[in-house]
């Protein structure tokens, strides 16, 4: 597979060729963003994003909303497939990447890493399978001492993830923070608890817990290089694939059935 | 739901009774062997097979692999759907088993425990996407002091799940008692370990280690009634299914998709 | 041992009944309140405090704080020992108690769960060691969903363990229920996080985590017989001593090593 | 605190430096073994140990047990405190270390990690008053899949550290590698269960299962660099003190009371 890395200066960037080499890839080279193309010393070609996606089968993309839409725009010329882990992307944004996947295909994703996507699919099912009335659903997460929200994102995307396995919203049954006099725990409530200490990369938690029994489904990351090795799995399976915008989800092949049926 | 119980003077069946009416379903009645209806004191009628289906939607059946050639003769002449959860049935007898489900239906499984079932249905999915070659297998468990064998036969069925997941067979890969100079791991093994102590009712962990991160699944058994539990939820699945022999996996809905789409 | 159990006939009394003769010990007999004497019915003896003490090597006393004055006047004109349960005592109460200690033995706790004390005690140890600026201390606690407060008693009994080890209070570095942007955690600080599901009678978590390892302490408690059983241990350990006040954490010796020098 | 490192070019020579100066100490100079001295290339000073010991309040060792002879001589003839954790010592150079603590003050340990030592005592004061009869030890350990025994080094004195405490020795009483039909745990038992994947540093748990309730202590390393955290407190606490032979466990001062009272 020919790769091509879309800001490889970066720390991301790095990573992913480390990651890509790693795998037996072919690493084409990269784009630069002007501000880094200067102190730029690397044995990877530095190319302007016509010539890279001209060379290569997949380009993988974790740089700045601000740059999606020109990226759509020149990707869409092409042939290469396209792997986007950009974040807080605008609806306009949001679009010119749908538009470009009626002529490549494309796989976006808010997470790449392997693990913490597929809790969040066996989190629906199981929530999907046990009664809300009965298995009592409870998130537990913990990361470093420097962290300044609760609960972390991630806690809370598993969290939806369970309320929509059970047909209703996180909003309605979210019951965070519990101190003092709180009462007794609501049913059907989806409780959250948030520990922080040492440098833990992050730790996640999801039980079950019914009268007679606990299922527990959990993650611990020890290693944020997941996050680039779950990109260049997505690279590779996107290599190949009809025009089209793809989900992780679709990737990992975890969807309820219902939905392959509806299809 | 009107619901006959099988060998209703036994430990299992006083269960289910117990479970029955908890869900607010009508005890029809129940049968009894020769030795237990002497002394058989309670309020639910003893009735024969014949009668108890007659009044029933469903009979609940745990009691003998010798009984069940009788059972499946007299049930597939009715129209009550049979939840079968006795165990040691000989191949002579699972074909009188399948002859009666081109008649009614039928829910047969090893293990009725929610809890459990589901465990093996995500334990093979997440085998069959996270690569053996990096996500190491391990499963734990722990069991009452009394136990006499080691792994215990969950921690088995879990490790063909996972072997299932991966296409190979657990035989093949299995990795157990290390003790000693017992050399690396195995690329691809599935590792056990068994812990004893106290009067600990079932616990199974099965967690898989990566370089980066590690993804766990466990559960725990608080009591033994969850079994009897997940026989009534069984039993009102199956009630109104047109004629055939169903296994627990499609009642739990979590087959891998692609099974769907093959019927 | 001859063992005498003060309130007989409560749900307390009857559970002391059952585990002193488990433990193969001799019970005498038992007090009434006048509210349960009519309906006493029981092969154990009741008897007046003074006739029960006269014939026992300790009594065993989880009744009412309104009871203990009484109790300590006529006990301690005998020669029984007097495990002390009774919670809620006022300031002149204890006075009484500690008159009473001056001619029998008494020991007088909180909490009898042999396994709950030794965490408290070895909290207290830990986080003398542990630095508190590297070693982040969390607790954390599940209890059935009707709970209807947060943190447990036992956890802020933890929690006061550490703090006294750290040599501060507790109320100056709790940190409780953190939900939303609650900035990053305070050096030093206590932090609790309560989990809520099923029937879970009380699971405690105490970790330490530091930038290269986490210690963690954890207890769970599967029944509520746990604490007559601690106090049954306590009896045995009581009788024969000399006159004194006794606490649990004398019973289990695990005071650290400078108040057994200062002694 | 000035401080010598011996063997300052190898990996944990290294490490000491890097804590040494994280700590705020002064970082006099190393010791070279012949084999590095020619490649060392640093800003730290290469001295004989003679000097090195004259300008050093501590020194710190874990080099190789064929110099401990060498090394006992030497500093005895100082005033350098010594903070010995080469291991593999034959009794006869343990013999030379015992003489030069007439003269200077030794810590000497097989383990620095401040939390798997706190682990060690803790163990044993649990064990001591846990009775064997009714709480089952078992000890769980995981490391990378690389490890080719089991159970680890660690777990063994762990288990050591229990049977201590019970007053037994651990080939009494060990149970390890449980596969097929082993029969019922013994009475008494400490059982071990290994665990291989991934990189896991390694991760240690004792348990405590009685009828009614668990207790458990778990350990986790993140990060190898803990083994010099410890090392560096070590040093830190012997400065000033008396000549005499010291082991961790005095530094933690988590000695059981009546070893106090002895003295």
């Amino acid at each position: 597979m020919r790769v091509g890395i879309l800001g490889i200066a970066g720390r991301m960037g790095q990573e992913l060729v480390a990651q890509a080499r790693a795998a037996g890839h072919d690493v084409i080279g990269g784009t630069l963003n002007p501000a880094s193309a200067r102190a730029y010393r690397n044995d990877i070609p530095a190319l302007g994003l016509p010539d890279l996606a001209g060379q290569s089968d997949v380009v993988i993309d974790f740089t700045h909303a601000d740059a999606v839409a020109e990226h759509a725009r020149i990707l869409s010329t092409g042939r290469a497939a396209w792997v986007l882990g950009t974040t807080g992307i605008s609806p306009e944004q949001q679009l010119q990447v749908e538009a470009a996947s009626h002529r490549i295909a494309v796989l976006q994703a808010a997470h790449f890493g392997l693990g913490i996507n597929l809790l969040m699919t066996v989190a629906r099912q199981l929530a999907a399978i046990l009664p809300a009335e009965t298995y009592d659903a409870e998130i537990v997460e913990m990361h470093h001492r420097q962290k300044v929200d609760a609960p972390s994102g991630s806690a809370l995307l598993l969290g939806q993830a369970v309320a929509e396995g059970r047909g209703t919203t996180l909003a309605a049954v979210m019951e965070s923070g519990r101190d003092g006099h709180c009462g007794a725990r609501a049913t059907g409530a989806i409780g959250f608890a948030s520990l922080r200490g040492g440098q833990i990369v992050g730790e996640h938690s999801l039980s079950f817990t019914a009268l007679g029994e606990q299922i527990t489904l959990s993650h611990r990351a020890f290693d944020r290089n997941i996050f680039a090795a779950g990109a260049m799995r997505a690279a590779a399976w996107l290599v190949g694939r009809p025009p089209g915008l793809y989900g992780i989800d679709e990737m990992l092949d975890l969807r309820p059935a219902r939905e392959h049926d509806r299809q």
